[in-house]
């Protein structure tokens, strides 16, 4: 089964406001296409250094209150640095606590500022011992990392594979830290997209079994003749790139950008009924002993094949988890359609 | 002497057809520029599942009848895959058959599927244990993989380095599947160009002495107002952005496709004339001392000076493989300055 | 402090003419944006054959007499190839010869045409042979290396590795080499770019600690109506990709291009002033315990805080090396202000 993440919100979790868990609530308590597939608990680079202990308190104080309502996944983001060992030690402690106390609500925890292969080691010892520390199974809490520095994308292909045989599951792409650290310039007021970085990304995610998630989007308001508004086309631009080339979700920094990915990464009614359609006459022709045939000016073989049952096995996962997304989005006998059809493998990551 | 491989056009070895060897007769005997350099009889993907012991019967009964006078080279491709065990069983069969009973007008054999390089090194056994088994000298059957999974990407440095010292000879992009693999999506209709991977893909190849071909590209046909009509813009598109970037040859789905590749990566008449008047200028120049000169705007040294080359070389080896095919593009006397030219070199792969 | 290398201008160091040092008095003296970061006496591609030991002793001749007021690093070209030992014996012995003779002159050599990491390690004992035979301290003498063939790009992790400890100092990309290897083609007249190996070679360069350096330019000239003009536009282009991407500075054939890339290379007065400003109010909303803010428009944190913090580093660098730069290009209130910001870093390389 396709495992859903087509959204991972990062939410502040201490700020300066009456309720200083503003944001941590709004986000564990979303609807619809405003909740996202993964929320992270930001106690890092979203809050500020004389809130950090804050942020940590309302983690652990949020998450079984809200957690067991929660429709997606919980991975609060802690710190840590390859270059500072004063980050990665109050890392270590933030995850022995998180565990430690909310355990039971958390699918894992996100660690940014990872360097080479062997601080991602470092990392993935911090949660093993935290398990073990407070009794849960090995392997029962996940990690993911950001991959936002030279040297992480340098050994991108080694961090990956750690995910062979462990708890790794996810790569998410950081790119402003990661610009700031070869010294890109935003020349015309964009930061560079990193096409290549972000193909290897994908790439090394599904060597490995990993999901893999795109940057944040930090343009969201543009102004005109006085008026500001929010940058729809700037983000749902990027996310769609990233969607192309097999991103499985994006960076959410706002409400508005969740319900733009979690829609741009779940196909369109058009995709879903081309792709189901073409399935259909696909099997079809097979049967009648050919193996490559043309519809609609397009030469179909097995490898076609298997892009369209992606759209199909996407679309399972999103109506299992979300049937008021797909009802809101597919005519009800295209739904059926794509429940019915014969799908020889379920799908890539 | 520059190998060519302009064209690597697949041909579905058996179809429900009355004469179900219909296009691998019709590959195996086209002539002028629908000639492919490279055809590969298809028992793959091309061919339908309940078809595949005709599509090997048909590949081993017309190799020895239309081998000897077809002009270019000949790589079958077989059944494999890393994932799937049964597929391999097949693949090491289907070789085995085709180097005992048509090993005589085989070039190689064409591996789909690869995984990491362990599995290109089962492929690379199972050629050499044919090879043996029937009698014929070490490396005298090729082996190029197709490169269409993501664990191939993540090793492609690696199985391109096989190739230093084996029978490794080409390395094919398999677009299709790898979309499918990554989970990308044909968004707006056209699916991801995997520039960055492409890139790659011409690297190692040449860092190997091998190789490199581009995709195939499906979408044959569009359709406007009623009529559908040869896609040939989008075809000569790709071919050209790979021909840019230094991959020899491109990928073939139809004759249409091999007159188009054939010819995009043949040098133009324009290109030819700029080139080898270059190279006589700056051959000129250097006799008097100058290392680095203007000419027409560009500064020429010894490193423009082999891109020069390169162009004649390519020239040079169509010339001698196909004569009609440089006296239908190139002037007489432009033919002759380019046999004429003393290159340092000859040529990249 | 960041290290200055926006300009890398190559000079051949013997041409045909009445003074055959020519070029190279004229880089070795230059003032203002036309005097590069680095100057390269070229005795490789682009001296002629015949006039390479003049090229040598021109460089040994003019280095004590102009640079010590030389305001930039000098680094000379020596000749070199992976493929041909006979190059490498020149290369050794010219590396030798400008060691032991104007040693005290020289910031390192440059080694081209070098291939895989061994080759890399042949340069390196190469500079460290001459440096202890000559009585120079380990590691006085650097070592970059030109990036320009298939099996570097192939290795270049593992090179750029060599640079964690040893005195490897620059990567510097030779396209033009480099598209010849791969047999790569201007097809409408113009080179390919390498998008992607050239984020691989800004990527490696950071995260080793070196500096990275974009390709030379060589359409100089264009031609419109019967009149040549110098192609401004052209080299801009390149030059603005190149820093976009956090290549640290880019190859220069002529001292036009000089005047382009220090500009480029260094922060326009509107980027100064945003990034100033954005620095001056996060700091001040951080104060007040808000970790991440919307500044026009933009989410800010400490990550788009690091961008910023280049911007001011790059340009204290420059004013310390060149105040008549800063003074030229900014405002004096500006740079006060780009003086007295506090950074938590001094900068990316």
């Amino acid at each position: 089964m396709t495992r859903l993440c087509r959204t991972f919100q990062t939410a502040p979790a201490a700020v300066p406001r009456e309720n200083s868990a503003k944001y941590l609530d709004s986000g564990l308590t979303a609807e619809g296409f405003e909740a996202p597939d993964w929320l992270a608990p930001d106690i890092e680079d979203g809050t500020a250094p004389s809130m950090k202990a804050e942020a940590l308190e309302n983690t652990i104080d949020r998450l079984p209150e809200y957690g067991p309502d929660f429709g997606g996944e919980i991975w609060p983001r802690v710190e840590w640095s390859y270059a500072d060992p004063s980050f990665r030690e109050r890392g270590v402690d933030q995850i022995d606590r998180l565990v430690g106390e909310a355990g039971d609500h958390l699918d894992g925890v996100v660690v940014p500022k990872v360097g080479r292969r062997t601080d991602v080691e470092r990392a993935r010892s911090a949660v093993a011992e935290a398990e073990r520390e407070h009794g849960y199974d090995d392997g029962s809490i996940g990690l993911s990392v950001i991959v936002e520095t030279a040297r992480a994308f340098s050994d991108l292909r080694e961090i990956a594979r750690l995910g062979e045989d462990s708890r790794l599951t996810g790569l998410i792409f950081g790119p402003v830290d990661y610009t700031a650290e070869l010294g890109g310039r935003a020349m015309d007021g964009e930061r560079p997209q990193w096409a290549a970085m972000l193909e290897r990304l994908s790439n090394e995610a599904s060597a490995a079994g990993l999901l893999a998630v795109g940057g944040p989007f930090d343009q969201l308001f543009h102004e005109r003749a006085g008026v500001t508004y929010y940058n729809a086309p700037g983000y749902a631009d990027q996310v769609t790139r990233e969607a192309t080339i097999g991103i499985d979700g994006s960076w959410s920094l706002h409400p508005k950008q969740t319900v733009q990915a979690n829609r741009i990464h779940m196909p369109t009614a058009e995709e879903l009924e081309r792709d189901v359609g073409k399935i259909e006459r696909f099997v079809e022709a097979k049967a009648e002993g050919s193996g490559a045939v043309v519809l609609d000016g397009q030469m179909v073989d097995e490898a076609t094949y298997k892009n369209f049952a992606n759209t199909v096995a996407t679309v399972r996962a999103i109506d299992e988890a979300h049937p008021e997304q797909t009802a809101d989005r597919y005519d009800g006998d295209l739904v059926e359609r794509a429940r019915a059809v014969e799908l020889g493998f379920e799908g890539s990551t």
